[in-house]
């Protein structure tokens, strides 16, 4: 069975959002071999770091919080959707001509998988390209950069996801997997009460007794 | 589809390996609705808080880290067997009479996942319940404990299980499935160098064309 990580891996030097220095994780050791007999660390990171899932809270007061997102949404059909050609934005004309199934959560790669440009002038979604998605009737959105929106002033992309109920799954790499439909595993960390969580994020061959998943 | 979540969910006070303050997690708040746009938190957390999974590096100096167990390992065929009847620590005697199946990754479900005793005197895997298991060809072992095992001089369910490749998983919430075979999803997050880290796991239901998985 194939397994493709669509992850980021978590480190110190990892890209992050626009290169924030506070949303570096810091691991630190927590206990080593010198002080007693086993090795633990600890782990400090804003939870918009490397590869997460988004909740309503994050850009609605009182929203929705991580906990709460069925496990249904993110444990789901997927179409990855090859955006490669786009050069600055993914736009609903962009989108129009791809195949896209209603329910499925989809998964936009882009040229962020492949180029260095993950902290400064990464590809991502428009509002209209949003809109365009909920019209579809996804179960959530995800994109190859750390966030699936830069510069749009009001969050436009965010706004209409979250504002729809639909999930953002940002920070992935999609470098490896082609085009296509897989089953998504990208359940969240159940942080009690957060906006947001990190994902060890994983795509599957979609089982022939599942590809009619409800 | 059915599936269950066998995680702990991750809350400032969630029950810790035998209560040990450095191990509670602390979310915090990075930015709020009255300083900006967004709501971010952080999440501060010792790696062996809730469910994670243990590699080598926890107990060997220079043993292996999390970001090398292969995937395949922990997405993988499954069998949850039924030890709710062991009182105090769960022996080869005990496994002995239950359906092992070599290359699943077995999962111990006993008395932790229904009494509040988590933080205290736990159902735990003794050595020679380690060592059975190595032998049987296990593909890896988890437990419905914070640690798989407590108050044994030297740690031989940790040795005998890493020391033989095998990864460790603790912290599972296993009341809701029955004893049986699943498919497994229990990948970590993939932190670099790390001795350990946190999961969401999950247990779907094994595919029929994947049930003979390599």
């Amino acid at each position: 069975m194939k397994i493709y990580d669509i992850s980021l891996p978590i480190a110190c030097d990892m890209p992050v959002y626009k290169g924030k220095p506070d949303k570096r994780p810091v691991l630190s050791v927590a206990s080593d071999f010198t002080i007693g007999p086993v090795y633990e660390s600890k782990l400090e990171m804003n939870l918009h770091t490397g590869t997460h899932l988004d909740a309503a809270l994050h850009i609605f007061p009182g929203g929705g919080t991580i906990d709460k997102i069925p496990l249904t949404s993110v444990v789901n059909k997927c179409s990855v959707l090859d955006l490669r050609q786009v050069t600055e934005k993914i736009t609903a004309a962009d989108l129009a001509v791809r195949p896209i199934a209603g329910g499925d959560f989809v998964l936009l790669k882009t040229r962020n998988s492949y180029e260095q440009i993950l902290e400064g002038q990464f590809i991502y979604l428009t509002g209209g390209g949003a809109e365009y998605l909920v019209n579809c009737g996804v179960a959530g959105a995800g994109i190859d950069a750390l966030g699936i929106e830069r510069n749009q002033p009001g969050h436009p992309a965010h706004r209409l996801l979250l504002g729809a109920g639909l999930p953002v799954l940002e920070g992935l790499n999609l470098k490896e997997p082609p085009a296509g439909r897989y089953l998504l595993v990208a359940a969240p960390l159940n942080i009690i009460g957060a906006e947001a969580a990190p994902v060890r994020a994983l795509l599957l061959p979609l089982p022939k007794e599942w590809q009619c998943l409800e």
